[in-house]
């Protein structure tokens, strides 16, 4: 017997069919003798057709209302489910986040979970009835309901896992696992039966869409092992927990590709102290996430900052910036639309030199040219063009021989 | 300055353009000066919504799981309401049942009000913040979502208009008032400028399906003078407060006509103690709600018991008569589908003798023939033929000069 905690995403709950395809695998794992915790996303669609009519009533609707709102939608898809389980005979009960325990700070919309208190939940289990959880919200000192954010469901469910100690939490969403690429773009990319906390970090801030990095996060600092699997299939997943010995015979793990980047530079401006800081807490003020970031100095006193930001993010990026250069003295912006950030990925780089030189080596041989480049302890990341992306990850998935098992 | 509760039905919610124009409503409404409290129901549609995808999952759902999933409705409401007040520039703030005090007990779909605690309402109003309320639901003393069952909306409002000594409540719906008969059968049907708790309640019992009962029961308790009027336009609508003296001068208030109602007969039972008492215990056990009852003794010690009930349960009342008239020796069940039960209601008849004399003359007169008669203190109920009912109400209603004002 083993408790486990399993996550379904909003496709997972879209209609009555799949909800009723969704009870009867949660039935056979409590079938298989285990105590199941369930938590529910919104069924997909809802949240944006709730988000258009706040617009319609209010240009910028407040955050405590959305959250009001947008609770509704997790709320929805428990109760229907715990209706789905009674439907087949099997005990079940929805909570809400509040009910649930899930106490979160006040910041509306991107709400911190403060603390879990598993005490109705451990009270269900052990009666031998399902749990069934609404992701994404909580509630705070005062009784606001509060919601997560993106990928808070994820949350929900590791904060949930480590909560009341669960054995296996499984978050299923419409992939059957981490792949050492993308399986559209890379036809030989393979599934990676286990990857650590850190490349599976590293492969998330680089673009991998299976998981946001906060509930990876979460799960390394409170030592939640999860695998993220499919609901439209029973095919093992990808464990992800902490880094094992052998993981270090592979040097490089997977290989992201993020086409959702705009590279700005900032040309000729004075090359003082302090300046770079002021571009930067700048952009931080306007609320502009920026990635990779490379200053070179130019002829004559001046400086080249060039960094990449979401495309969402590049016209608050200049108007933030634009003040700031007459504040500095001098300089101009320019914004790059049409680029990629390519990651590759592993732990075992950290003991072994040589990574770099093949992944550049990887795309010359295929005559890409590398804008930027970036760095961390397990990743390196490069720009290039965005018309030749896939069949950059193609080449260097190759390189790294990523196809062989 | 006023404190004022206003309730709006599903169709004043039912898409962002009606929001809109209630929201306006409200704020002219604070602009008068006042302080306002608001309660929504579910937008029109949304509750049979809910309720289908719950039966497509689950023949019999949860009560429970009922009521998690149908608060949902409510909750849009109100956040969305408040989002529309603040595009208009107005503070609003939006609370669940829960979050607004409504205590109930944890009869799941019927929920019973235990305890409006009126401190968070009260907090935002003394800061000019309107506060938009759930309407319909609360919560129990172990943090369950409860629903209050139908009319539930209006109970709610009543509530919290006690709860917070609110100096007016008003009911919006779709009619403008209570009229002295239906408008749509009666052209000459007037609207009452006011009605005393109990003609109202008598009316409802009635089938005028202004408010359903329990509302007006708790208003009359609770001493919430309350109007019921259109959110559609601008027409001062009909309050409903304590019986006032000069109230007794009119001897009939309203006509109204349940054509909801089945006629039922039970003829041939033993004529001896106990008969009777077992027939209605067999229809409360089944849960069938019995209106006008009528007993008469026959030849050779038989009896016959004629009743009405709602259409949906004759069958019901059926299947829970046979086995009784096995056990009490004998007797026969008919239904007679085809009637409708006139009442006419007035605080006045209680001091005013021949009521009932000219009732029976007028419906005489149109040579309509008086089925069943039963009476309380201030209603006399007739059921007559379903094809002539609108004809009878409109000679009753004529008879007693109800459209002269």
């Amino acid at each position: 017997m083993a408790r486990i905690v399993q996550k379904y995403g909003g496709t997972s709950v879209g209609d009555v069919d799949r909800i009723k395809i969704v009870a009867a695998r949660i039935k056979a794992t409590r079938d298989e003798g285990n105590e199941v915790v369930v938590v529910l996303s919104a069924r997909a669609g809802v949240t944006n057709e709730l988000i258009a009519r706040a617009k319609g009533l209010c240009a910028n609707p407040s955050e405590r209302e959305l959250d009001q709102l947008l609770a509704i939608g997790e709320q929805e898809s428990i109760a229907l489910m715990a209706m789905a389980l009674h439907g087949i005979g099997v005990p079940a009960v929805s909570y809400t986040g509040a009910q649930a325990g899930i106490f979160t700070d006040t910041e509306h919309t991107k709400a911190k979970i403060k603390m879990v208190d598993p005490t109705p939940v451990l009270g269900d289990l052990t009666q031998g009835t399902i749990v069934i959880v609404a992701g994404f919200q909580g509630i705070d000192d005062e009784g606001q309901i509060t919601t997560l954010g993106r990928g808070g469901s994820d949350l929900t469910a590791v904060a949930l896992a480590a909560a009341i100690k669960a054995d296996r939490c499984e978050i299923y969403t419409d992939v059957d696992g981490v792949y050492t690429a993308d399986p559209r773009v890379v036809k030989s990319a393979r599934k990676l039966s286990e990857i650590s906390y850190d490349e599976m970090l590293e492969l998330a801030s680089a673009g991998s869409k299976v998981m946001q990095s906060r509930s990876v996060e979460f799960a390394k600092k409170y030592g939640v092992v999860f695998e993220v699997r499919s609901s439209f299939n029973h095919n093992p997943g990808t464990l992800v927990k902490e880094e094992v010995a052998y993981m270090e015979q592979v040097v490089v793990r997977g290989i992201a590709a993020d086409k959702d980047q705009a590279k700005v530079v900032v040309s000729d401006i004075p090359d003082k102290p302090g300046s770079a800081a002021r571009v930067f807490r700048a952009l931080a003020d306007a609320g502009v996430i920026v990635d990779m970031i490379v200053q070179n100095v130019g002829r004559h006193g001046v400086a080249n900052l060039t960094f990449t930001v979401p495309h969402a993010d590049t016209a608050r990026a200049v108007r933030a910036l634009e003040p700031v250069l007459v504040g500095i003295g001098g300089g101009q912006v320019a914004v790059h639309e049409r680029i990629a950030k390519l990651s590759v990925v592993g732990v075992g780089m950290k003991t072994h030199s040589g990574v770099a030189a093949a992944l550049f080596q990887a795309l010359a041989d295929v005559g890409i040219n590398i804008d930027l480049i970036s760095t961390s302890e397990i990743k390196i990341s490069v720009a290039v063009a965005l018309d030749r992306a896939d069949e950059a990850v193609r080449a260097v998935h190759a390189a790294f021989g990523l196809d062989k098992v």
